[in-house]
């Protein structure tokens, strides 16, 4: 089918004028008519543009926008800007798009959302403003959102609902619609309802559709399934996550120390919580801890020199071990020239293994129970590409510096650098994971160095060996 | 509160074996009480213990049995056996059991699952078992499943489930409530039902709460949501998953080309799409492609030796480099102590900059609207760091080598090879997607290439101008 219609089908259109173009980045033309708007400050065209965008377009949006753009935007859609665009946004961008907008507009918007958004805004607000901002809202809001932010970071109180649908044991199906129909207050979308007992203890949960599948005399806890996976309010979100992961939950209740229940986590929060674990460890892997791209100069060259000063560490040792060796090198310049070849080859059979024993860790798939499994194809898998590379290597040597001896020595150097990448790669994750450090922030270091000493120092030394150099 | 307490409410607590430890990794205890039953040849003992697990543990349990115990465990559990478990386990543990299992009782098995669920465990299987199965299938099944297969792998059309309620545009609230409750062979769980047309074109959706917040008199039309979001059968999951992930989907419509109504993704299904994305670049950057942790030492060898002998030609290059000033270091062999530093902070850069940069390609923070702003932005924290870097070692080399001119040398050679670190490490990635390369697998070679040939060169270039070497 030819792609007008699917722009018709897919996008959002107004005005002849896509909010996304093909690959669903935002349209150019679209952004340049929204800051044609507040240009002209022309609130009308502004929410004929944008007043009906789903937040995450809102969001998108923001960023798109010019720093000093922002706050206009905001001011000029009025009512019509949904503040939960901001939980769509940078957290940079947010707190300085916030800093701009008054308490009291702010207190405003925010009294419209469900209780997890407010909470993802405040937090990251200092005491202040946060006090100011709860200050406004009606006394049964502040409360409730004031026990959220008691939650620790990341935890699930904080990620939470506070709105929900709780009804006793001996409420009938019909009991339970009837109520649905009249409650104010309810949650924007939900997935389950929840029965509990006079002190709010959680028994069990309800499906909608079970609900809507059943005859309204029959009784909710015929048709209430024991929550096996309720979610303590002081656990991390991580660890929630991977819960929700494993067993394909849509939502979950949160109970506190009691087993009381006091919110719902649905699994659109926890979706960006699982994208962030696994992206967590690729950038801690790499040194660029959590930077976002709308971070400024100065804290972006910060957080990565710190880890390259940490690696220029490694670097150095790499040369203290070369320095070992300066008169053989002396004596045979062709070393210098193929031993980065046996450090980096380590390098990247290190980097390798690694990757997948960082991974493996994070999902539980490494674990006591195969580790000696692993050990030992690592072992072999490193001894299987030491040969091969030791050969395609040892080859090259030779033909290019004519002395079958140097081949020999740098295959046999390549031979024991893969083995101990392999080690290393594998069993440096590991012990970091039991000392619980976080495997994919130390690992690569470690593991480099590795690869670097003994790279540089079997290559050098079985030369000078071989050869009868001088040390 | 205690730990005791903490497993009794979120644990699946059986004979006082708990079926998971602290560490939420599968109990040992459990796993060998399994094994025992297995090893007993009874099937009372074992459906006591695993007849009643949730299908995310029944995988996992799967993938801890030994290989010949997991054809005995399936068969011993008999009708106990849910076969969703295999949609938990690796592909290569789950067609080794598909293998030792008859195609009939596999037929039987699958009978009872959701159609997306059969689909995903059918997919692998070669024509001759996949048609075999089927053919032991009912017709109305074996046809919708032929349809679903008949899609591209990893499109949404084969993740998608067939069993849907779709109502028409004039029915109300009270007649959707009362199909409901009639009708046979409803999905599992589900959060929308559809409105169609008599075409079965798609109009528009209902959330199930909705349905129960809204009296029966009502027409569905009047709560139903057109769908912005629906899904081509067609489209790749990862898009799909992307679409999910901006807009907090819960489920979405599937339609064929004809905008008919054919399915609905769930975001259960989706959840894994999202993490293996994240997942997919940081294996792509470190060369270990979508090797799993029950992959044969030999498949694993093969495909990391493809990455292995690619970066061989990288560290050739370098060498190649390092040969053109043999005579430079045979005057001076400090610089075969030092160089590796240059190249070695290079390349830790260039990494830094690229994972940024592939990350932002995938979430599509990085595109042509703020391009030039990151490349300024790049430019300049190369600069910064280059410089503190180039203080740093330089002095350290003067130090060591007690020469202030290798000092300086060193040190215009980090600011050097830093500057074109940033530039590749953000310009590479940019260059293959818009080749359409996909910037995770190819990046790092070239990155590291342009890291190690513009160290060596600068460095061993600037030494050989600055102390007049001969080269």
């Amino acid at each position: 089918m030819g792609q007008a219609e699917k722009v018709e089908i897919f996008e959002h259109v107004l005005d002849d004028l896509p909010v996304r173009d093909e690959e669903e980045r935002l349209n150019p033309e679209f952004i340049a008519a929204v800051e044609q708007a507040i240009t002209d400050n022309s609130a009308e065209r502004l929410k004929e543009l944008a007043g009906n965008l789903h937040e995450a377009d809102t969001g998108d949006l923001i960023e798109a926008l010019e720093e000093e753009e922002r706050a206009p935007f905001v001011r000029l859609l009025g009512e019509e800007f949904d503040y939960t665009a901001l939980t769509e946004t940078d957290e940079g961008i947010r707190l300085k798009l916030l800093e701009e907008l008054s308490n009291e507009d702010i207190a405003e918007g925010l009294g419209e959302l469900d209780s997890d958004d407010v909470v993802y805004i405040l937090e990251d607000l200092d005491e202040v403003d946060q006090a100011e901002i709860l200050g406004e809202m009606p006394y049964a809001d502040r409360a409730q959102l004031q026990k959220a932010l008691d939650y620790p970071e990341d935890s699930a109180g904080r990620r939470m609902q506070s709105e929900f649908i709780a009804v006793a044991p001996f409420w009938t199906v019909g009991q339970t619609i009837d109520y649905m129909r009249e409650a104010r207050d309810l949650p924007d979308s939900f997935y389950q309802i929840y029965v509990v007992d006079p002190a709010f203890k959680l028994l069990g949960s309800v499906h909608l559709d079970k609900i809507l599948r059943t005859k309204r005399q029959e009784k909710v806890t015929s048709i209430m399934e024991e929550t096996r996976q309720s979610v303590l309010a002081t656990e991390d979100q991580e660890e929630v996550a991977r819960r929700f992961e494993r067993y394909n939950l849509v939502s979950a209740a949160v109970v506190d120390e009691n087993e009381r229940l006091v919110g719902v986590l649905t699994v659109d929060d926890i979706v960006d919580v699982i994208q962030e674990e696994a992206e967590e460890d690729l950038r801690a892997l790499a040194g660029v801890g959590d930077e976002e791209i709308s971070d400024s100069v100065l804290t972006i060259a910060r957080s990565r020199l710190t880890w390259l000063v940490v690696n220029l560490g490694t670097a150095v040792l790499a040369s203290v071990v070369i320095a070992l060796f300066e008169d053989t090198i002396e004596a045979m310049v062709a070393l210098a020239v193929l031993m980065p070849i046996v450090a980096s080859m380590g390098g990247n059979a290190g980097t390798q293994t690694m990757t997948v024993a960082v991974r493996g860790l994070a999902t539980q798939e490494l674990g006591a129970r195969n580790m000696m499994r692993i050990l030992n194809r690592e072992v072999i898998v490193s001894l299987l590409n030491g040969v091969a590379l030791a050969v395609l290597i040892g080859l090259t040597a030779w033909l290019w510096f004519q002395s079958a001896g140097l081949g020999i020595v740098i295959a046999a150097a390549i031979i024991i650098n893969m083995l101990f990448a392999g080690l290393s790669g594998l069993l440096i994750p590991i012990a970091l994971d039991k000392l619980k450090v976080d495997p994919a922030i130390a690992s690569s270091v470690f593991v480099t160095t590795v690869t670097d000493v003994v790279g540089f120092f079997a290559f050098l030394g079985i030369a000078a060996f071989w050869f009868g150099l001088p040390l």
